[in-house]
């Protein structure tokens, strides 16, 4: 059994609760689920146990009305016990079409992470799972600092997220392990702070900004190119879509984070900084959950002949990270019964677009693929 | 030093010869070679010491005259010592605007492998490269039966490339050690007979059918979606262009034969057979060199979604065949050296759309490169 | 009040029946009906009375239970009182994987023709349309070649599609006025035989072809090239797709039919046959009605810049015919007030990929539109 | 002959100038210009008479020295005789690495046009071409405020473009007439206070932003949808490039200005403002003047079916525009000798994104392209 608490019930995590409910019921295959059924953890066993948010319109309903919102081909009336918690949100709902409160509004920082701290230790979450809206955000980089501004109450300082492992870690103190899976650009994984946090606390973060969508893939097709000493000239990634988390990256600030993750893939698989334009680059309403990206590679081939790729595709955002959650749930179960608190670099270099820790790079995700297997104890898909 | 005899001087040999010479001279990187200069043997090294082809106009002709027909901007003086010799083409000209003169005018089977042979005795190459036009042929499966065939001058049983090898066994029996390479489809590092030959002869054979264009990109985007476990529903892929290759493949025999080849990996990759229209679709002579290429792939995401990836090219067919040879001649001289006869698959994984022997499948190329560079004594370049 | 009588109840032939209802009861908007409800005749007062088919799974069914294949989101209970009759088929479902019965089987060609203009007389339409299947055909040019090809009972001869053609010219000459819609490549507007007899039996034809997919598109892509005087290199058109009509399209003769009707446009639009590759490309099962299709344009710029478009879509057939069938049956019954018999370029010119009379060509169909407006009796849309 | 006085060396005037040498010396074919040799004014009689810049690396150069830098493949000799005069820049350069001088540095807007017309009454040129670098502006509406402006030297009120026109004004006024083409986006054509101005004066303008690139192909497809009445649910477009105007665009305000005349096509073809993004989205050196495009949009079709369309493309920005320069300057002087001041919407709907004058909509290009023809005294090329 892996209990699961979520921090954000949007897209992603409504995504995950039918699909999940849907995969008890028999009804749908495990398509999208890196590991299919192959852990000793089964995907029958993940059962969500909690649920955060901060949408006025979401707190105190059941998961099952919230779920309807995304998705309404017979949603599973099992969804109907679990209620929505009033989370935190600080900084990270600006410019969204929505009304917010949060536990801030009447509690300081420091109450906030005792009280969620309490909550989860009466629903004993194996995995709290971040799937906030993208944040713009500063990472801490030493420890102290962090446990200051908490102390200070320095609401202007931290991110929702940088609040909710704050309060996994002293949770993961109290019942002696608990992992958490950041799925945002918020660098936790790569925030050297919040790694010995975890390691003093038993607690096993996996991080940072679930690996879907485009950059995957371009990492992939550049490794393919680096693999035959193609010299890539330029590199354009545009990407556009109507969800929620489109919209919050029209803010200049979230964008920037996200640029970064996207972007450090080049260098890290190219073993050179090739010229690129890749990040979010709009809105488009009518497009909802399945964004619209368009691609294009110039690179150098034998005696300067030059080639051209252009990659379009309509790719649904939501169900992507939901598959990457079904497992990484189970993993970090796993990795919390294997004591191996802090981050752990083969699990997120497969998942993560950022994969931590800090000093660690990209890896060609088929690569990176068969390391995480190992890990995971299961043998190679591929290099037999 | 690696010696080198061509078979086929058409556009790859052209372009091979060209970016070569342009190497020696310091005017070109080594883009393209996805060896670099890595390997023991540098590629200032190689050397080309004869070619042969069958078309009227080239036979007898310079290098530095066929090479010219095929790029216009300096060629290399070098060239001008080497005279195109006769080889021997059977059916595989048939249908191309091409006036064909071959040894089989005047010989029979047997008389011309001896007459290759002794050649070759006398140009000393280490390796010898076919890069013949595509043909329509029927394995052998058995060595006896290909004795046989040369014996009774079966000229309609035998493709050029066929008989080629043949010649290339006699050659590395007597001076105790040379190599093929086999860049077309022509089953022959998949064919036991010649993989059994070769065994006897201390022939290294490496084959079938260079990895050059979509193919292997197909196979590596494949492997990305096979490890995140999505269902591909179906797969098109079509190309499209102009030089003689694509004319050739106009002949509905050729075209199964590359059919045969492209379509392999889609079962070797997935581990089901996705439906798929994988083959070169036509001629469009203005396109030259630089085909076109456009895919479509269906796949199923987590909880039923379904995803499109859609990706167009234009690609140097020539150059990126040329660039792989560069690291085959020299591979082939390796493979000579440590006494590796037969048909070395860690190589053919990589470099060929279907990699010999026989009972050996498609590998993910990325997984492919990293057990090829093993295999030379390399460092891995990823799996650190 | 327009009669429809449709021969062929295929895919197109059903989203026509459920779109058709569906507008009636106010479900859908006019989306894809060009004119949409601009002309004096209303898309209310359309009705089908009457389908033929030569399926043994279709005939002696109702319409309802046909449609229910292709479409099954609520079909509308008034097709229930619809039956499918027994139609013919000649050669044109060889190599289709159905069980085919005709009225062949058991009737000359002349009693064919005149059991089917009595069944006609009794169901009274305005308008026949053929949505049979690509045949592969030889037009006959000459009007007494045609009836004695008829007389003779040469069955080996005539088409489906021909032979319905003379039927309506029967029924047309009996009742004083019909139309006939001709969305399939078969030559009937472009064969001076058909044209001289329509004009004589007070038969309007509408053909040939009806101008869906990429053709019209391509059209209007290479007029907005001409008018800038854009010289164009090379065109290739890839279309792949899963319904029957794609099947069909597999099979070399038929194929050929739809090629040229096809590649037509390039000279009538460009002044210059400019090379190209255009035609349906292949079977792909799981793409179903929504074809894949894939477009590569190379142009000369001022300067000798060389451009390049590449256009991929994602395209539903049937509906696209569906939507136009809409407007050619209310401008066939509206011809017929006006007694223009024999075929009508205006309209022709804008709804079909080959329009008729034979000498006639191709229009960029923006011009071709408002021509046909024009025609109508509409105001221009754009032309103001 | 027509004179042509240059305002802007850059990329788009070097190419007009090279390309028009070219033609002038039977280099080259008319491709890209739209109306061939068909006009009464042969290509052959234009004649570059001056050339203005800002740029401290370009003025007192040779045109020869300067359009060398964009196109290096033998620059014609007769192109040295012409030097680059000293314009103006006003705000025009600000975020571009260009060292730049200008006439305001040392004169009051006064005397600058002053002594503009006068420089101009030596030269005698018929036509002035601005093609200057994308401006942020604000329109004038009112002729009294614009006087009013240059008299009070409001150096901060008015861009380069809008103190050119002013001169060019006050030239045509003195010789009896001249025309001014306006390829950048900075209403002129649109403002109500220059067309009143220019009408007073004796002045010609086309304007405003010339229709290259992406859009007249948006507007021709979207036309291709809604002669169909196929419902545009959403269009993106997006398009980067390397060359100066793509890095001036990086500039949010001059970006504003492209993206407006960008977006006009929507609702003045489809009749109804589809969700867009339409803008320019980027600089990436590497793809230099070749810029890449992207466009996916995605329509409804009969009973509810969705297709859609994605469209890529590699598009020479500057021979694009420099093709149509060779017909603005032609069409300016039969404007000029039949005395149609002010502003010609017939020759605008078809040459500018941004048609004026202000009240008027975009037409789909090729219904445009036949009105201008028509205005211009030639047969229709397809609605015959």
């Amino acid at each position: 059994m892996v209990k699961v608490v979520i921090l954000g019930q949007g897209y992603v995590a409504s995504i995950f609760a039918i699909g999940l409910e849907r995969i008890k019921k028999g009804e749908i295959k495990y398509y999208g689920v890196p590991l299919k059924n192959e852990l000793p953890i089964k995907i029958e066993e993940v059962e969500i146990v909690g649920s955060y948010d901060v949408d006025k319109n979401k707190i105190g309903k059941s998961l099952f009305e919230v779920v309807k919102n995304y998705w309404n081909n017979g949603v599973p009336e099992t969804l109907k016990e679990i209620k929505i918690r009033k989370g935190i949100h600080l900084k990270s709902l600006k410019n969204l079409p929505i009304e917010a409160e949060g536990l801030e509004d009447n509690f300081s920082l420091k109450e906030i992470v005792e009280k969620l701290a309490e909550e989860w230790k009466s629903l004993r979450p194996d995995v709290i799972v971040n799937v906030c809206t993208t944040e713009a955000f500063v990472p801490f980089e030493n420890k102290e600092e962090l446990i200051k501004a908490i102390e200070n109450d320095a609401k202007d300082r931290l991110t929702a997220t940088q609040v909710y492992v704050y309060a996994a870690a002293l949770y993961a103190k109290e019942v002696g392990g608990a992992a958490f899976v950041n799925t945002i650009p918020t660098l936790i994984a790569n925030d050297p702070a919040y790694v010995e946090l975890a390691k003093e606390c038993n607690l096993v973060i996996f991080g940072d900004d679930g690996a879907t969508g485009a950059t995957p893939l371009t990492a992939d097709i550049l490794a393919h190119l680096a693999q035959r000493n193609r010299y890539v000239k330029d590199i354009v990634q545009f990407n556009i879509g109507g969800n929620t988390d489109f919209l919050a990256l029209t803010d200049k600030e979230r964008n920037k984070s996200k640029e970064f993750t996207k972007s450090s893939i080049v260098k890290d698989i190219l073993g050179y900084d090739a010229p690129h334009f890749i990040k979010p680059t709009g809105f488009m309403e009518p497009l909802g959950d399945k964004k619209f990206i368009s691609m294009h590679i110039e690179y150098i081939s034998f005696n300067e002949a030059i080639d051209e790729l252009i990659i379009s595709g309509r790719i649904n955002d939501s169900p992507a990270l939901a598959g990457l959650i079904i497992d990484l749930v189970r993993l970090g179960k796993i990795a919390v019964e294997k004591k191996e608190f802090g981050t752990i670099y083969p699990v997120n270099a497969f998942y993560m677009k950022n994969p931590g820790p800090k000093e660690m790079h990209n890896l060609p995700r088929v690569v990176a693929y068969e390391k995480m297997r190992q890990w995971a104890g299961l043998t190679p898909l591929f290099t037999k």
